[in-house]
C-alpha cells in the first residue's frame, strides 16, 4: 500500500463542494456529489504496473498518451510507477499543459500549421523540456524551422506515416525519406524518427484481425526505415502503438516506443476487444479503474431508474456505458442531462450509486474537470484534468 | 448596431492566446486559434429578439434555458434583449453559477434529491434569486421543507409531468394532486406549478407529427391543472416547450412559460426539423448562430482535407456537424482530436477556416470553455461558458 497520493499543486482549503469540485480529499465515497468521474486509485496502479513492466521487459519505451487522461498527475503516476518516459499528446495547448506542468519529454504526436501555433510550440523548448512533432508536408518544414530559430530552440520532428489510421500521414517511404531529408537540413530542427499509429484497428474485436492490419503497419514502417538508413538518415527512434496493439509493435524489431493511453483507465469499447485467447481485454489484461459515478434521480416507473449522467457526463460515440457489476440493471438511454437504467425487478432506490463504464475514456474525460481518486471507499484525492478543453 | 459587447467579469489583461483563451477581442477571426466555438453576434442577437417578440406577442413568460448555453453572459443577453424573465438550468451547481452570476429567477428542471444537492440548493435565495424546482416524488417533499427550514428560505416546487420524455415526472392528475397538496402543505416549500416539457418530440422532422405529440400533452397537463383547482391549487405557472414546440404550448391555453433553449444558437439536429409550411427551421425561423471554427491542418491525400476539430471538441450524438455555406467539402468522419472532410475537387488548402454547425448544441458547448463572439471579422467579445462542466 502506498502513501496517500496528493494533488500536484492544487490547494483545496477554498474549494466547495458542489460549485468548485464533486468532492474534497477524505470524503466517503458515498458523500461524492454526483454525476463525477472517479478512479479506483488501486486499479490505476495495477495497470500503470503492468505497462510498464511489459515495456521494460521488451525493451521498449514507453511514451503513454495524454491525450486520454489529460492531467498532469496521472503522466507523472505512469512516469514514476511505470516507467513512462514521457507523454505523447495531440494539441499544442495540451503540450504546454505538460510542459508547464513539469513532463520533460512531450511529442505533439499531430500536425502543427497555423503560423501562431508553430509559434507557441517553438517557444516550449525554453520551459526545459523535448519537444517533438509530426510532419507529414515538406512545405511545413520550413515554417517550423523558422519559428525555432527565432527562439533559438530546436524542435525535434517524427515523419508521420498514415500506416492505416486515414488521417494525416504520408502512405509510401520515397515521401518519408523526403520528408526526413528536409528536417535534417533545416536549421533549429532535429530528425527524430517516425510516427506511426495505426488507429483504425485498435477496436477491432478479433485479436487475428487486428495482428492482419498490424502486420502490415509493421512492413510498411519497415520499408521507410529501410530506406532512411540508406540515406543515412537512421531515425532514433519509431513511435506507435496503443491499447489494442502494442504487443505487435514490441514484438516487430522496428518499432521502439510504445504510446498507448487507455489502458490505463479502460472503457466499455477497448473492453470488449479480445486478446489472443479469445477473452475481453477488461477481464484479465486490463482493469476498469475510470467510472462515472452515478445516483439515482428519480424511480417514477417501477422498471426504469432515472440517474443523473447523461450526454453532458460523458461522450457517446462509441456506444452506451455499462453498470460495473451489475447484471440486474441495464443503461439504456443517454439524454443531456439524464441516464435511463432499465431495472426489471425494481431493485434501484432514489439517491442509490452506480458505478458506470464510459463507452470511451478519452471524450469522456474531456468533459470533466476533475478526477476524483478513490481507495477503500474513502476520497483520496482529486487531480484536474488539467489539459482538458485544450483543443487548440 | 449595438455598442460592443463586453464579457461581464472576465479580466482579458493577463490571458495568453493558446494557454488560456482562443482568442482576444480586438483580435481578425482569421487569428483565431481552432479549433473552437464562435458566436455570430448578429444572427444570435436576430434569434434571441425574435423569440423575444413571440414570447410577448403571445402572453407568454420566456424563461430561456441555461443548460444549452450554460453562460451567464447569453443568459443575460436573453433577459435584455428578449425580455427573458429568467434561466432554466439542470443542476444544482448550474443553479449556483447562474444565481452568483446574478440571474434572479432560476429554475431547476430537474428533480434534486442528493441531501447535499438539497442543502446546496436551499442556500441558494439567500443570494437574492427566486428558486424553483421539479418534484416528482412525494418522499421528496419532506427532504426540501426541511433544507429550506433550516436555512429560512423559500423552495418554489413545481410538479414534474412526464409528458412524453420517458424521464423523470409523473404520469397522471391524482399523482400531480398529491405532490401538490404535499408541497403546499409544507413549511418552506411553495407550491408555483406545473413542469410539463415534452423532450422526446422536439426533433421529430415533422410538424405533424410534433403537434399530435403536443396535443397529447397539453390535453395531459389540462387535466392535471384542472384537478390541481378543484383542491385550490391552481398554479400560478405551467412551464414547458423547445425550439420544435413552443407554437403549440404558446395556443394551447394552458401553458404560460416557455423554456426554449436551441433557438439561440441553432444545431444541425434541430435545424433538420421542418416548419408547418415543410421549411428547414434553421432556413428562416432561425439563423444559425453557434460554429465550431476549425482548420485543415493536413491535407496529404488530394482528396481528403484533415481538420482539427474532433469529438474533443464537440459531441456527436445526434450525427456529425455540417460545413456552415459549403457544398463542395462534407464533415464525413470524427475521432478524437481530428474530423476527416470529403474534398473530391482538392479546393482546400492547408489553414483553410471551416464553420462547422455541430450536430447538438448543448453537449458540444459544454467541451469549451469560452465563447468567441465575432462581428464583421473581428473578435468582439469572449465570453465564459460559465456553468461548463456543472453537472453535479
Amino acid at each position: 500500500m502506498n502513501a496517500p497520493i496528493k494533488s500536484n499543486g492544487v490547494n483545496f482549503d477554498n474549494l466547495e463542494v458542489g460549485f468548485d469540485v464533486p468532492a474534497l480529499p477524505g470524503m466517503d465515497e458515498a458523500d461524492i456529489q454526483t454525476p463525477c468521474l472517479i478512479l479506483d486509485l488501486d486499479a490505476l496502479e495495477r495497470n500503470i504496473r503492468k505497462m510498464g513492466d511489459y515495456a521494460k521487459a521488451h525493451g521498449m519505451r514507453h511514451r503513454s498518451h495524454g491525450k486520454m487522461h489529460k492531467s498532469v498527475d496521472v503522466q507523472k503516476l505512469q512516469e514514476s510507477l511505470g516507467g513512462a518516459v514521457g507523454v505523447c499528446c495531440q494539441k499544442v495547448s495540451e503540450a504546454e499543459v505538460f510542459v508547464r506542468g513539469g513532463i520533460k519529454d512531450v511529442l505533439v504526436s499531430n500536425q502543427v500549421r497555423d503560423p501562431a501555433k508553430i509559434d507557441r510550440l517553438a517557444r516550449l523548448p525554453k520551459l526545459g523540456s523535448r519537444i517533438i512533432v509530426c510532419v507529414d508536408d515538406v512545405a511545413n518544414v520550413a515554417d517550423l524551422s523558422e519559428a525555432a530559430q527565432k527562439h533559438g530552440t530546436t524542435i525535434e520532428c517524427f515523419v508521420e506515416i498514415d500506416c492505416g489510421a486515414g488521417r494525416c500521414g504520408v502512405k509510401t517511404a520515397d515521401a518519408v525519406v523526403e520528408i526526413a531529408r528536409a528536417i535534417d537540413a533545416a536549421p533549429g530542427l532535429k530528425f527524430t524518427g517516425i510516427q506511426a499509429y495505426q488507429g483504425a484497428m485498435q477496436h477491432m474485436d478479433s485479436y487475428d484481425d487486428r495482428k492482419a492490419k498490424l502486420d502490415a503497419a509493421i512492413a510498411q514502417v519497415k520499408e521507410a526505415v529501410y530506406a532512411l538508413k540508406a540515406e543515412g538518415l537512421e531515425p532514433e527512434l519509431v513511435s506507435g502503438g496503443g491499447t489494442g496493439s502494442y504487443y505487435f509493435e514490441s514484438n516487430s524489431g522496428v518499432y521502439n516506443e510504445l504510446q498507448c493511453g487507455s489502458y490505463a483507465f479502460m472503457d466499455a469499447d477497448y473492453g470488449r476487444i479480445l486478446d489472443k485467447d479469445g477473452k475481453r481485454i477488461d477481464q484479465g489484461e486490463w482493469e476498469n479503474a475510470l467510472f462515472i459515478l452515478t445516483s439515482v434521480m428519480s424511480h417514477a416507473k417501477p422498471d426504469k431508474a432515472i440517474v443523473d449522467a447523461g450526454l453532458k457526463a460523458q461522450s457517446v460515440d462509441s456506444g452506451l456505458p455499462f453498470v460495473y457489476g451489475r447484471d440486474d440493471v441495464k443503461y439504456v438511454k443517454c439524454s443531456d442531462e439524464h441516464g435511463v437504467v432499465d431495472d426489471p425487478q425494481g431493485v434501484l432506490k432514489v439517491n442509490d450509486k452506480l458505478r458506470l463504464v464510459p463507452g470511451h475514456c478519452d471524450p469522456t474525460c474531456n468533459v470533466h474537470d476533475w478526477y476524483v481518486g478513490v481507495r477503500n471507499g474513502k476520497v483520496e484525492t482529486l487531480w484536474p484534468v488539467s489539459a482538458r478543453g485544450k483543443a487548440y
